[in-house]
Formats: C-alpha cells, sequence, structure tokens
C-alpha cells in the first residue's frame, strides 16, 4: 500500500567511446562515486547520498547511447508479480540472473515498443551514503566533490509508439502522467512525462522516428544554488553546455542540459513540483511547447528535437 | 501499485481562540487562500499550490489544539478496502457523510492509540492552483502574498502509545518508518516519522502522556531563501518565533518553529532528502538527540517537548 | 577621504518609443517605483531600496536609446571642484540649474569622447526607501512588486576612443580599472569596466564605431534566486530575454539581459566580487572572451557586439 | 578622489590558547589559507579569495583576546598624510617598520580611546587569490575548502569612549557612520557601525566598561546557502554557535556567530544593503535593539552583552 510496486528508477547503462575518459568525467567533474568494475569491463557509480551499490554504469562501445534503464520495485513478490503482469498484458520477458550486475539481485527485462530495454529487480545492496544510520551528519565531503547530485533521477527516451510504451508503463507498472505536450492534431502525444511516485518525472518519452534513442539521463540537485555551481564546475572544465542554467515549464524544475564527453546528453537540475496520482494532467500544446521546455528563453533550441544518443 | 492507496496528508482542522484574527493571520501571514465556510463556522483554507478545495481548516473554541487530520487515498474503493482492513486489525471506524466538509466526499474516521483523530477520504473537489491545466505559467503572484507555503505537508503529534499508533499506520494503511529517536533503554522510541510516499514525513509521533496534542503542522517552501523571507515575515508581523531559521539533522529539512495567535505551533519547512521504503530507517539515541532535532543549536530548546496544544 | 568625489551612478535617462506602455512596463514588469513627471513630459522613477529622489528617468521619442547619466558627487565643493578639473583637463562642462530635473540640484554636464553626455551632481532629495530610519524592517512589500531591484546599479556604453573616456573618468573623477578586455593587438582595450567604489563596475565601455550608443543599464538585485524570480516575471510577461540567467566572467555576477519595450537593453544581475583600487586589473585575450561574458555558454552571442540603441 | 585614503581592514591579529590546534580550526573548518609565519611564532592567513598576503593573523597567549587591527590605505603618500592628520587631532602614533609583519609595509600604529590599537599601512604584497589576473575562472576549490569565506571583513569592538573613537575614526580617517542604537537618554550611542567605503560596515563599535575587547571578527560569505553550508561545517565539527543562521536588523545581513576553540567569537555573514556617505544613519532605540541585533528573535541572547575576549 502507499508506496509499492515499481519504486523508482535505481540503474542506467550508457556505451561511451572511450572508457577512461568517461570514468575520469563521472568522477571529477559529475561528482558521482565509482563503486566497482565488472568482468565484462563495466564501471560501476552511485551519487554520494544514493544507499544502494550502483545507479550509473557505463561501457565502453564504438557508439554512445542507452543501453537499459532498471527500475527497483518493493521486493522480489512484487517483481514476478509484475513479470506476470507483464506477460499476460502481451510483453516479452526475460529473466537476468542476480549477480549479472554487480551487487543487484535477479531482473527481468522487457524491451518498450519505443525500443528501449527496461528492467525490474528487487534487490541491490544497501552501502550506504558514507554515514553512518545511526546519528547521521547533514552530508559528508562527498557532496562537494564535482557536481556532486544527490541521486540519478530520471532519464528522456526518443523513439517511435510512446502511447504504447505509456500504456505499459501505466497499466502494468502503475505510473501515472504529469504532463503532456499534445501535437497539432490535438490528440497525438509528441512528449509525455510519468511518475511512479510523487516526483514529476520518473521517466519521460518524446516521439521520435528511429527507436531506442537516449535524449538524457537527469541529476539530482538540490538547490537552485547548486545548479549555478554546475553550470560553473561544466565550465571549468570546458564541459559542451547545451542549455542553461534556466527553468523548464513542464515540470517547473531549473535545469542544465549538458554533454558527456562520449555526446551522451545529461541534465543536472533541482526542484520542480511534485505530483499525485490524483492530479490532472498538465498539457502543453505546439504553440507553447517552447516555453513549456525552455521557460525563458520560450523556444526550443536547435538541438532539443534533433541530437540524440 | 507504485503510488496508491493513502496519499498524502490532505486536511487538517485546528481550533483557534479568536476566528477572525486567525483568517486574517492565516491569509496575510501564512499566505493560504480561504476557499470557504460552512454552516458550523469553520473556515477553510488551501495553499497556492494545492489543488484540493481546502487542506487547512480553523474553527473557534475555548481551547486552542487539533481536532482531526484527513488523509487523501487514491478511490473510493480503496477508502472502503482500507476501512475494512482497520476494522478487520481491530480498530473502530466511523463514516462521515460526504459534504460535511466543504467539496469533501465521505470520509471513514478513527482514532489512534494516541489520541488523534484521522480520516481517510477520497474525494475533494479540484479547484486548481489558479492557474489553467493547459500551457501554465511557473506560478502565480499569489506565490509571493505572505509567507505562501507550497502545500500544508506533515504534522507532528504527541500523545501515548505512539508504537501502537505506528503499528496501525504501517500495517493497515502502508505508512514506514523513516527515522527514528530511541530512548536510553535502547528499544522504546521517543519519536517516530513515517512516511507514505517519498517524503521524508507525513506524519509524525512524540511520546506524551497526555493524548491528541499538537506539536505542530507544518508547511512546505521551496527554498531556504524562501525559509529566510518566512522569518522575515513573522518578524515584521511580530509571530511568535519558537526557533529557527535552522536545520533539522533528522529529514535535513531547514527549519522555523513559531506560533499562530492561539498558541498552535506551526512549522515552515523546505528541503530534507526524499525516502523510499527499502531504505534502513535512520536512528537517532538520546545523547545525540539534540542535533537530530536542531542540527545547529545541538540541543533540544526548551519548548520543543514541553509546549503543546 | 576614504569614499569621497564621485560616489555612484545616480540617475540615468532613456528614450523610449511608448511613454505609457514604458511607464507600465517599468512600473509592474521591473518594479520601479514613479515619483514624478515634468513639464517636459519625462517619467522618473526609483528602485523601491534606493533612497533619492530618481534613478532611472525616461522620455518618449522616435528612437530609443541613451540621453545621459549623472552621477552623484559628496558635496557641492566636490562638484564645483570636479567641474574646475574637468574644464582643466580640457573637458568642455556645462551648467544645468537645479530643478531643471525633478528634486535635483545644479547638475555639470559634459560629453564624453565616446558621445555620451555624463553629468555630475551634489543633490538630490532623499524620499526614503519606504521606511522610516528609526528602527527599520528588513524589507517593504514593494521590494516584491515585479522585478523590483535594489538599486540602478550601473551601464555599459558602446562608443569610439574609449581609452579617452577612460583617461578623463580615471585621471579627473577617480574612477579606476577593474577589468579588460583586449583586442588581438594586445594593447588596444575592446572593452573596459571602470569603478568609483568598490563595485566591480560603477560604468563599462565596448568600442564601437558609431558614438552615443547603450548597450544596457543595469539593476542590482540580491540574490540568484531573484536572479531566477526575475527571468520568471519576464516570461511571465513576455519580455524578450536576450540571455540568461547566466554568469558572467568579468565581474563573476550572475546576471540576464533583456528588452525593454522600446528594445532599450537592461540587466538584472546579482553579485560579482568587490573591488578596491588597489587591485590589479583582470585582463581578458580575444580567444577567450565569450567565456569572460558568458562564462556558462562560452562564446558572446549574436546580438551582444551588434545590438544597441 | 572616489575611493581613497582608508580602503578597508586589511588585518587582524588575534590572540588563541593553543597555537597549533588553532591552526587546524582556521584552515579546516574556517578555511583559511595558511601563508606564513614569522620568527615570533604568528601564523599568517587569508581567505581564498583576497589577493594581499594576509589578513588574519594568531599567536599564542594566555589569554584570548584582539591584540591589533590595520587598514589599509590607497598609498605610502597617503599613509604618511594621514599619520600627520592624527597627530594634528592629537592622537600619538608610532610607525613599525616594514617587515615586522610578513609581506607587509611600515605602519603606523594608535591606540583608540576604546583601548584598542588600530594601524594604518599602505603595502602588503598581493599574492593573488589562486587564479592568473587573465583570463580567470569564477572561483577555485579553495572556495569549498571549510567555510571558505571570502573576505576578512569588518570587526565589532567593545570598549569605553566610543564616541571619542568615532571622532578620530570620522574626521580624520574618513569613516561614516551607517547605523547605531541610541542609550534611553536619546543621546549616548550604545554602539556604532561605521564605514569606510560602501559596506554597511568596516568597523564597529559597542560601548562597554572595559577597554581593548573582542566581540567579533567577521568573514563575508557570498550567499544565504553559504552561511547555512557554514552552519552546517560548524556543527560537524562541533563549533560552539553563539546564534544563527538568523538576521541582523542592523545592516539586514544574515548572519551565525560562532566561537574559535580559544572563545574568540566570529562571525560568518552574507548580505545586508551598501551603504554610501550621503545617506542619513539609521538609528535604533533600546525598546527595539533586540529585533536590531537579531532580526527574527527580536531580542538579545544572553551572550550578545555579556561575552568577549
Amino acid at each position: 500500500m502507499a508506496m509499492t510496486g515499481v519504486l523508482r528508477p535505481g540503474h542506467i547503462q550508457l556505451r561511451v567511446l572511450d572508457l577512461e575518459e568517461s570514468v575520469k568525467f563521472y568522477k571529477d567533474v559529475i561528482g558521482l562515486i565509482e563503486t566497482g568494475r565488472d568482468k565484462q569491463g563495466r564501471v560501476y557509480f552511485k551519487t554520494w547520498d544514493e544507499r544502494d551499490h550502483n545507479s550509473f554504469i557505463i561501457r565502453q562501445a564504438d557508439r554512445a547511447g542507452f543501453d537499459f534503464a532498471g527500475f527497483k520495485v518493493s521486493d522480489v513478490e512484487t517483481l514476478y508479480k509484475l513479470e506476470a503482469d507483464l506477460v499476460a498484458y502481451g510483453v516479452k520477458t526475460e529473466r537476468i540472473a542476480a549477480g549479472e550486475m554487480l551487487e543487484t539481485g535477479e531482473r527481468v527485462r522487457f524491451e518498450l515498443p519505443t525500443g528501449h530495454l527496461l528492467e525490474l529487480y528487487a534487490e541491490k545492496t544497501d552501502v550506504g551514503n558514507g554515514q553512518s544510520y545511526e546519528n547521521p551528519e547533514a552530508w559528508v565531503p562527498a557532496a562537494e566533490h564535482g557536481i556532486a547530485p544527490i541521486r540519478m533521477d530520471h532519464m528522456l527516451l526518443y523513439g517511435p509508439d510512446i502511447e504504447k510504451a505509456q500504456a505499459i508503463l501505466q497499466d502494468v507498472l502503475g505510473f501515472y502522467l504529469v504532463e503532456h505536450v499534445v501535437l497539432e492534431d490535438g490528440k497525438t502525444d509528441l512528449a509525455i512525462w510519468l511518475s511512479t511516485s510523487i516526483k514529476a518525472h520518473d521517466i519521460a518519452f518524446v516521439r521520435h522516428p528511429e527507436p531506442g534513442k537516449l535524449h538524457h539521463v537527469s541529476f539530482l540537485l538540490d538547490s537552485w544554488e547548486k545548479v549555478l555551481r554546475a553550470a560553473d564546475i561544466m565550465s571549468m572544465n570546458r564541459v559542451s553546455i547545451d542549455i542553461g542554467p534556466t527553468r523548464h515549464g513542464v515540470t517547473r524544475g531549473t535545469t542544465i542540459y549538458a554533454f558527456d564527453p562520449s555526446g551522451n546528453r545529461f541534465e543536472t537540475f533541482c526542484g520542480g513540483y511534485q505530483s499525485y496520482p490524483d492530479w490532472k494532467a498538465i498539457k502543453w500544446t505546439m504553440d507553447d511547447v517552447g516555453r513549456g521546455v525552455f521557460y525563458h528563453d520560450r523556444k526550443l533550441n536547435d538541438t532539443f528535437l534533433t541530437v540524440v544518443t
């Protein structure tokens, strides 16, 4: 009851072009903590304040982009229940053995109609946030190493058939629609933001002809001042900034979009409202979508709809 | 699935000594919006960004304090399901007809072992947050009238038998423990913070001999700078400030405690972490509880354990 | 001694295309307070926290742009002393009688080699900041009407012969150089930022073929969060934003550039360091000037060097 | 002209009880940079953003407290001019040879009627702020080591005859009165805040029977969020906090008072308004002085008038 089923985006795996350059980038610029490497050569990271062993994984490849994302569910029973529900809904699932990812239990993988691999899992080792669970401090020095986000928060994926992905996520996995952009026909969604909690978005999609693409993975900061600090750190490190600091109209969050050394877009953001499933979804129309995406510029920049990995 | 069952604290009713003085206070100092008055003489308020018709209700009485609080559940089926679950658990429930509170559906009321009346309800009229649900702005002028919190967020209640209240909230209603203070015996909780979402607290209790007491009702702000602004506005209006601006160790939120004209304590707070039900609860011991409650002063102030309404 | 001579930019007069539209803009969007109108039809404004009667004046004309700016000096003796110093330096001066501007004493006007009219004056009526000078509050409601800057802070002017303007301001009027951008020849300045106090800039110039042009007049805000609020208010009012929120490399201030309804650029900014006359000036070279001007984008936008009024 | 004569508080020397414990405190908690030690055993510090070699000096002694403070003047001619002016005013002066303090030129020392030794000096080696003066970044990693203030900003001194100290500072050295607290007699000042720039205070005094006492030395931060961060760091290091985070009514600055390991009070503060010498001083009366000092609590705490070193 209350907060059950699918809890949150728990991990995302991206492809990078140069592993060690990327490790250095994610450790020292983004400020993630490297928590392990596996036999496949993948490197695992977590943010300073996350408790589970990993949330962000990279592997070297010839092409940057999105491998898969995993959502943590409340327990193993729920995992199998949701697996059965997916199958009953007509979604093909695959089990991946515990341990295939470091410190992570069994995963149930399926492909969304948008061409993205998603996974559910119930277990990932709690390695703590660098503090005791008894009488902790407010934060630790790692909270100031690099941009140092609080958590890997959500992702925006590009692909076709987003309404079919939405149906699976809503009907089977319990997500709900928070905001959407409707095309000129007044009925087809260009973009949807979905939540499985009271976050304004746990995952989002934009309709796009090519399947399986990543627009960005997003990291949470805890203030607008930290957004400025993130922009400063990006500039000091000559990171390619796409746009920001600015505010989104959608979700009201404050944001920067930028690119990792392989061209994968990431976001460092803060704020925005918290949403509830009994709330009516907010709708944006195409004549105002620029303000919806970038509240201050009030127009999409050149890269928003075109540059994905 | 995901965010279901009990969603959030949806309303709280307090007693005040002078109704019109209190209305003025809650409208112009706290910055709530008056949304109605009923035949019983109760005055209803909401915050600018809440969508449901009311969240904060006052009535005139000879003694200040807490009447009851209501939690919104996801739908009417859930309401009856939880009612049955409560009864099955041995909790006596009472139905209150739709409309007894303005714009509010049927409520299921029960008394916690701490002496507090709680209610569940599934329906309250969506009156919006002063904006269209299509192409909205980031905020509206009402967001700057008085302290102007985002929402009525949680409450801290004082009473006996808090472990019995906790059992009902956890076992029947799906709350989970986020943090607690353990007495010197190492096993009895002095205080517990419970969540029904990913908020670090939707309700909290402190063990206290007298039942049914209110420590504070809490209003959410969206930045530490808004906490400063709240303190300034309190001072400009000569509001009695209990403590703050400061930070809590528990939940890490930044905070001010102050008193309404009747002596009811309220909090205006921001931030703190977000919690998940798979997380281990944080424990505070009595030798460090001062830092847990007031992170900077690192000691309880005189009023914290004694002044309640 | 200490803080003497030329104290600060005290007023600036701009031309606007539609007076009443501009009055509405400066009152309700920028949040200035209208303090008077004179027989010439000029409208006078001050910010909420300024104490002198006016700091920002507009008049209707066929072409937007800069009329003149005035610097307040410490007293009337200093005014005449500086007038004599200007004349001795070879600068032609003109006296304008007290009262020609509302609530303003005698002014000594001269033209800079960049084609801009500057003035010195010693007297402007203290009308207060809306509070008593005895036991004041921290701020007043006017501090939240519109963008509500603290003060008219500085201006950036475009014109030829900026080194000659600099010589007059330094040698005669006591300004000092804080930062500058040097052209590829390694010796000619493209841009100079000058201070007459510990502000990082009281006036600035960019070398430009056309004389007497305005790049922007700048209004001070007191936090980065107020910069976000300013951007929000601009967007709500569909103000044309040139760039920002972002940070300048020069002075480190955080900033938004935007345009008034007549196309005059204004800045709302916060922060940056404070400077002292014993400090070595900071130099920017052309290969890094983009980062100097816009620290996050690290390139000049199209309008920076071309759009002036 | 403009910013001349006495520029700013440039150094302060305090006595501490345990030198190495204090060095560790000022380096790792306050976040100062140690820049040298001299043959007398004194340890020299600067903040990360100060350019001169030192601003804060400690020496070991049996009793904590204030040795002296030095104000930088614009040049050597000014130094001798002010020395002559002091002597002409009846103030006894003493020259201290260049080099007696590390990297510091000749000093002119005199005693205020309050029993405090002040010094003027014109030269201190520019060692930079950790960046080039060509194409710098917005900040450096040292800006996040410990509390990491921007500068040693001002000091509040306790002693008798503050009106005589004020006379010297105003009549000879060019300071001006910004705010003051007037005793019940309506004419005697309890406290005065004086500026030699556009800072709301470069030095302040409270009337006190015992001469030569230190209330606090103050370090500047650049945002209210940094004030919170400072309080957090103090708490993490179990620093004794006197009061705060809060706001002053006087100057409007946000603040924390705390004690170093020897019991010397220091302040970390941000903001407040900027002042000009043509402004009327703000007056506080004894019935409202609590709000003047601590704007939110609206009463003096027990230690404010009694605990000094």
